[in-house]
């Protein structure tokens, strides 16, 4: 009988979601090897890590001859190490999706591209080019580094423009290095995310679309499937198909999407599994983890059917007790291994239902257990509507 | 910020059930820590692995230094190795539990103390006490091992009187060292499996009733919930929490019961998580692998409730294709990680349908696409009653 040699998943970044990914990984067969900088990077507690930063070529000679595929853990590795990663074993996503992603100018001008609008924004590179935008867009808007932004970081909010110089003083000296965006803010009615799954083979699919609540930045709640979505499902799907398809995209990634009079605006796209798209684990027949790694390898991919209602509770900075979610019916608790920290995602917990009175009456328990029902609020009320 | 310590979980064999149990316990928080005497052990692949046997108290002095609570893959970890790591470290289930359930008489002496009927059964030591037993039971009956047997190992089949001899020459020489038992040929209807799950603090609940079927003596085929079980589904319960109260079980466990007369008999209890209890991963809320971890360290336990109708197809000396699998809806892959072996378990794959007309119609096409339209017969003829 000839040995059998079972595939290796590399993964670049070893946090909650590579671990995330490992997990969902081992049951199709697929082992996973990890690459980060911090030797307690979380993912280490469950698959092979090597410590080696994203210019230690040397390292990640040995960590490509070790893998059959590579992916990502962390959307914001330098493309020049994704690119270099390519040239030697199967990267997916695409380094060129990356890229894109990685760049809120590039990422919008694609979507305007791929007909989903945007809020209003423009390139700011100088002093003068802030002047010229926020004449163009007019105040509130926000003030972004084009690169290595995520959870609110890297921003600046200019409520009137009379805050251009503050603007400038916090995010200026970033224009060189990272460039800068000015976008509108939009006064949205809802923010939801749409994740979506592309096979080698083409095979396109998406979750039903998530609707999300964050607190300073930070994802702090999210429900799918969000309810009274009528044709935004299907047009999410469309958009998201097309995009995918633009960027010969292969794995998971999640849009980030505001709702304002009824219509969907792109904010920005996650070339990865996604915050948003953590309920799938318990509250989808297929979760976004193991249609990630099914795409990623080359497998057929699976169903993203919703099995009910889900809500996610993020939980930041350190867990909260276990047991409330652990008694709830139907609840799934979720610690990632790390120590706590401010703004740190430390874990996150979801609760489900059959139906959405019982699961607001699940997860008011949960947040009352808590003392969190300010968390919890949003999604009770959009249940309960 | 004090430094966080999570639990370790202890895993006495490193098997596929130890890798269920890690990847069940990760997201829970705790770390697991595996031993085995073979380097390849496939929990290895998921879990830290520390090498020894049983009589290596060096090295499990170290491992129990390192774990909070141990618990076991494997049933035949001798009763010496069990008590003496209880001294050093708590044990769930306790050694007891596991020293009946190692000892096929004093089991089903057990089972029969709880008000569970058994076949007829007579210890067996000599030549002379198999003619006794024989004399008194008949045939169709079966000589087993007392100890260490499991899958349909150590069994010898007595169709007519006469083949006492043939029986005493297969296993005669294993009455001194593990105790053989004559027990009677039962010509059950159906096979039934009940998994339950105690609780540090007495918590007991069970999942609902498995029906399994048999090849060559390995399990090939579960379904669940077991259809028109009726009055047993109470009946077994009342009967495992007698049980399990009387051991003062912590942790999973299954009892494999024969239904004659529509009456259950008891034939063994699996003192961990069961092979039959596979389909709960995706088939029910709380998996008896996350509810094992929850028992061992003192969690509350989740519901066991079913989610729908599930299927399990075994796999046994090598995967079949994987595809059919992963192409069908809420169909799910476990690839164990091994070498192909005759006989050995290497993965399973579970299929669930909300109704039991399309599970049914489902694992018609997967068995299909795989020419082991065989396997699941009984389970499609169950379904479409």
């Amino acid at each position: 009988m000839t040995v059998r040699k079972q595939p290796v998943l590399g993964i670049l970044g070893g946090g909650q979601l590579a671990r995330m990914l490992a997990l969902a990984a081992a049951p199709l067969g697929v082992n996973t090897l990890v690459v980060d900088s911090a030797a307690d990077a979380c993912a280490g507690q469950v698959a092979p890590l090597r410590l080696a930063d994203w210019t230690d070529y040397a390292t990640l000679e040995k960590f490509a001859a070790e893998v059959d595929v590579v992916t990502f853990d962390f959307e914001n590795v330098p493309a020049e190490t994704a690119h270099w990663l390519a040239e030697r074993v199967q990267v997916f996503p695409d380094p060129r999706a990356l890229a894109v992603a990685q760049d809120r100018l590039a990422e919008k001008t694609l979507f305007r591209e791929c007909g989903l609008e945007t809020p209003a924004f423009h390139a700011v590179d100088t002093r003068e080019d802030l002047d010229r935008a926020l004449a163009s867009i007019g105040a509130p808007a926000i003030l972004k580094t084009r690169r290595l932004g995520y959870d609110g970081k890297g921003q600046f909010r200019i409520k009137q423009l009379a805050d251009a110089d503050a603007a400038w003083a916090a995010l200026g000296a970033q224009a060189t290095a990272h460039g800068l965006i000015l976008e509108a803010f939009v006064p949205f009615e809802r923010e939801l995310s749409v994740l979506a799954v592309r096979a080698r083979n083409g095979d396109f699919r998406i979750w039903p679309l998530t609707q999300n609540w964050h607190t300073d930045g930070v994802l702090s709640l999210s429900l799918a499937p969000a309810p009274k979505v009528n044709a935004l499902q299907q047009r999410a799907e469309e958009l998201a198909r097309i995009l995918a398809e633009r960027l010969g995209y292969v794995g998971v990634f999640a849009l980030e999407l505001f709702v304002k009079d009824g219509q969907l605006l792109g904010n920005e796209m996650a070339p990865r599994v996604h915050n948003s798209g953590h309920w799938t684990i318990e509250g989808a027949i297929a979760s976004q983890f193991e249609n990630h790694v099914r795409a990623v390898l080359g497998l057929p991919l699976g169903d993203t059917s919703a099995r009910g209602f889900s809500v996610m509770f993020n939980w930041i900075g350190e867990l909260p007790d276990a047991a409330p979610v652990l008694r709830a019916t139907d609840g799934h608790w979720h610690d990632y291994g790390k120590q706590s920290r401010p703004g740190r995602k430390v874990g996150h917990a979801t609760v489900c239902a059959q139906d959405a009175a019982t699961l607001a009456a699940r997860i008011g328990d949960v947040a009352r257990a808590l003392t969190r029902e300010e968390q919890a609020m949003p999604a009770v009320r959009l249940l309960a509507d």
